[in-house]
C-alpha cells in the first residue's frame, strides 16, 4: 500500500510539531499538507524546519480545502472551533479524521456525527495505549463495587494547559459513569473550593493539578471504608500521544465512514 | 429481608472484637453468637464490652452448635483446627461460612470441599475487597499487553514484618503470571543489589520497604515505551478484614451451597 | 505537678469523641468536661461512653463557663463561630485553648489576638510533627527555587470533610507564599474548573480530593522544567492530631499568655 | 547585564548538543564556542544543525584557547582527560567552570583545586537542580527526627539500568546518614528477600525498581509512628542536567574564584 498522505492541523504549536517529526519517524506515512490558522505569522513557514527537522518543502497554510485535494487523513490536536471548521472539509474530501482535541461540547459532537456517514473519524480524549487500557479498568471496577467507594479523579499537566479537568480525565469520568450507569454530568463534582458542605453519595470528583512541563499523569481513585485503590497513568513524553495519533490514522486507512474510537483501534472493545 | 444473623469465631481475639464491631455498624447484620474455645477465661463475657461496646448481651460460649440454631452464618477468623471443627456444624446447619483462616493444608481444603454440598463457603487467604479487585484487574492488564511492558511490584509494611516481599505482594505476581501464562518462580526479579545488569525481558520484579506502622500498601507498575499504569492499593487499617467478611456474609446470604471466593462476591470472576 | 484538666469543645463529634479517649491514654492529663453545642441531643450523655470507653462521669454540657472553673485547657477542633464563642471565656478563665479550627476568617483570628494578653492560645492548621516539619520544609524550597518551578497543594480527605482546601493544605500555602516573600491570598488558584487559561506565573495552586475514610494526605510539589520535587504527609489515623493537640496543651501549660503555633511547641520555630 | 557568552565542551555528543539546545532557549546565555575532540569528524559542522536547530554560525572545533578568547563560561559534561585538560585552560581566561563529568579521581580533583584561585568552579555529580535540594531536605529531616522515623530509600528507573541502588540513590543515603551523624555502609538494608527478620532500628534501607524508560524517580521515605513524610523527585528527561549546568553558570558569572557546588547555586549550604 501506498504511504498514507497526511495533513497536520496545528502544524506550528507544541503538539502539532510533534506529530510532524512523528510522521517523519513512522513507516507508512507522509506529510503532505501543515494547516494554521490564518493571520498566524508562521504561515508560509517550512513545517520541518518549524519541527526541528531539516526543511520537507511542506509551507504552513490555512488553506485546508486545497491541501487536502491529494490527501488521506488529518490529524487534529487543535481547539474546538478550528476542529468544528475542519470537520466539514474532511467529510467532503473523505479523508480520515483523527480527533484529539479537548473541551468539545454536545452541539460540537452532534455536527461531527453528523458527517460520519461520509468521513472515517477516530476521536478520542486520549491516543495512548496506556490511558484507553485503563479506562476499561475503570469502568469495570466502577461496575464492581457500589457506593461505599467514591470515585476521585485527579490530573496533572504542564503549565500552559488551559482548561480543566483535561479530556482524558473527562474520559475517565466518563468510564467510571459508565461502569455505574449514571449520567457524568449529573454526578460530577468539579472545582471543590470553599465550604463544600460533605461530599455527596455517588458523586465523581475531579482534581487539576498544573505545573511544569508534565505530559500528562492520571490517576482514578476508588476510596471505600478503611481502603483505598489506585489506578494511574503516566506518560514520559507527549511524543506518546502523536504515536497513537498516527497508529489511529493508519488503522483507520480504508475503513469504513464512521466513528471509531482508541478502544477500536486498539482492539480494547468489549 | 430480615437482618442476617451472624456469630463470630473467635470474638476475644483482635480480630474476632474488630469483626464484632463492624457487625455493630453495618445495617442488615446482627450479631446472634460469640464463639471462643473451650477453656478461655473469656467465656461468658460480653462481646459487645470486649469489642470496646455498650453490652450487647451477647456472651462468649465455646458451644457453636446451640448458638448457631437461630443463625444465618459464621465469620471464622480463627486457626486451621478451629475453623476445621466448625466446618461440620456450619454445614448441618445450612450456614454461611465466611473463612478468612490463613495457613490451611491441603487436606484442610479437601475437608472444606467435603460439605459444599450443603454448605455456602467464602474463602480467601486476603479478605480485603481491593487486593481481591487489584489482583483480577492485574491478571488482566497482564493478559492485554506484551513484554514491551515490565512488570514491578512494591509493597510497604510496618517495621516488625518479618517477611519480604509480603504474601499479598506474591499473590499479585501470581495473578500477573497468570495473565502472561507463566511460571512466577521462573520469572521472578527478587532483592535487587549490586550489579544486575540490564532488566531480563519478561520478568517480574519485586521491592519491599518497610518502616513505621503501616498497614499495608502494594502497587503493581506496568512499565512500557514512554508510558507507565500503575495499579495500587492502600490499607488503612485491619478492620478492612472485618469489613471485607461482612460484605461476603452478606452476597452469600441466600446463595447455594458451594464453595464461593472473594471475586465471586466482587462480581470479578472471569 | 497535678494532672492538666481538660475540655474537649465538640466533644460529641468524630474529632472529641477521639480527643477524649487520647487524654484518657495520656499520662498527666483528666477529662473534666465536655462541650457540646446548645440544642444537642447529645446533651446529657456520657463523654466515655460516647468515645467507646466506659463511663467516666463527664456528662456533655453547653455551658462552658460552670465546667471551666475547675479547668486548665481545652482542645477546641469545632467551627469558626463555636470556637469564637469559646475564645471569650477561654481567657477570661485563663485557659489554655489548643486551636485545631480550620476555615477562620480574618476577623476571627483578629478577636483570637486580642485577647493574648490573657489566654495562652495554641493554634494551628495541623497538630502533627509531620505537617509541622513539612511546612518547614515547603517554606525553605519556596525560598530556593524561583518563579519556573511552579508551587502545587493537593490533599485528599475522608468524604465527611466540608471545606476545601484543608486547613492544612492552606497552613502550607501559607509556609510556600512566606518563602516566596508573597502574599498567599493574592495568589492562589483554587477551585480550577473549566477554561482556566495557562497557569499564571507565581501562583500557588491547590486541589481537594474527597473520599472514603482517609485521616488525611497532603502533598506539595514543586513542578520545573523537565523534574518535579514532591514533599508529603500521609496520616493513618485521626489520633495522630488528638495526639499532637494533647502535646501542645501540655506544653502550654504555664507559659505565658500568648500565641503560640506548632513549630514552638515541636521546636521547629526559625 | 550582556548576555553570558557560553562555550560546550563535547558539543558533538548528546549532552553536548542538549546543552546547545538549552543555551539555544535560555535568555541571557548565548553560546560563543563548541569545543569537541581533536580528530573528530564533527570539526567543523555547525553546532546549532547538529542540535536539530538552525545554522548558528558556531562550528566545532578543538582548539579551547582561541575560542575562549571572548568567552565567559564552559559548560563541560565530557570524560576526565579532557576536563583536565580543560581546566587549566579554562583558569588562564578566568572562565566559569561548570563540571557535570563523573568519575573523576582524587589527583584529578587536586588538579581542579589547584586553579580555584584563578578559576571559577561549579562541580557536582548530579547536575539536577531538583536532586541536589533533596539530598539537602533529606539531611535536614534526618537531623530533626529521632529514629522513631525510619528512612527508607526508593528509585525506579529504565530498563537498561545496570546497578541498584542508583548512585543517586546512595547520595541521597549519604545525606540522610549525615543527618543522623552515622556511617552509611554500616546502617544500610539493602535487597531485602525472604525471612528478613524485623526492621534493624536506624537501618536506611534501599529498594530498586526496573522497568520502561523511566528517566529516574527517586523517594525517600520518612516512616514513624501513625504517620509518613515522603520527598520525591521525578526526572522527566535528560534537558534537566544541561539545564541545571546553564543555572549554575548563570549563578556563578561574577563570582570570585573558588569551587562552588550545586548547594551554593541553590542557596542550600548550611
Amino acid at each position: 500500500m501506498a504511504d498514507m498522505r497526511l495533513i497536520v492541523a496545528g502544524a506550528g504549536g507544541r503538539m502539532g510539531r510533534t506529530l510532524t517529526r512523528v510522521i517523519s519517524e513512522t513507516p507508512g506515512a507522509v506529510l503532505v499538507g501543515a494547516l494554521e490558522a490564518p493571520g498566524s505569522e508562521l504561515l508560509g513557514k517550512d513545517a520541518g524546519v518549524l519541527a526541528g527537522l531539516p526543511a520537507n518543502g511542506v509551507a504552513l497554510s490555512a488553506d485546508l480545502w486545497s491541501m487536502s485535494a491529494g490527501a488521506d487523513g488529518i490529524l487534529d490536536f487543535t481547539v474546538p472551533a478550528a476542529t468544528i471548521a475542519n470537520v466539514a472539509i474532511a467529510a467532503e474530501r473523505g479523508l480520515v479524521h483523527v480527533i484529539g482535541t479537548t473541551g468539545m461540547s454536545q452541539s460540537d459532537d452532534a455536527v461531527i456525527r453528523s458527517v460520519t456517514d461520509r468521513a472515517i473519524v477516530v476521536k478520542s480524549g486520549n491516543m495512548s495505549l496506556g490511558v484507553n487500557l485503563l479506562a476499561a479498568l475503570v469502568k469495570r471496577v466502577a461496575q464492581s463495587l457500589d457506593q461505599s467507594f467514591d470515585i476521585e479523579i485527579l490530573e496533572l499537566h504542564h503549565k500552559s494547559k488551559i482548561d480543566a479537568p483535561s479530556g482524558t480525565a473527562l474520559m475517565l469520568g466518563e468510564a467510571a459513569a459508565a461502569g455505574r450507569k449514571i449520567a457524568l454530568d449529573q454526578h460530577w463534582a468539579r472545582g471543590r473550593d470553599g465550604l463544600t458542605g460533605a461530599r455527596r453519595a455517588g458523586d465523581i470528583g475531579f482534581a487539576s493539578l498544573r505545573g511544569g512541563t508534565a505530559a500528562g499523569d492520571h490517576s482514578v481513585i476508588f476510596a471505600g471504608p478503611s481502603e483505598r485503590i489506585t489506578l494511574s497513568h503516566h506518560a514520559e513524553d507527549r511524543a506518546l500521544f502523536a504515536q497513537g495519533a498516527l497508529k489511529a490514522a493508519l488503522w483507520a486507512h480504508g475503513k469504513k465512514p464512521g466513528m471509531y474510537s482508541m478502544a477500536d483501534v486498539l482492539g480494547l472493545s468489549d
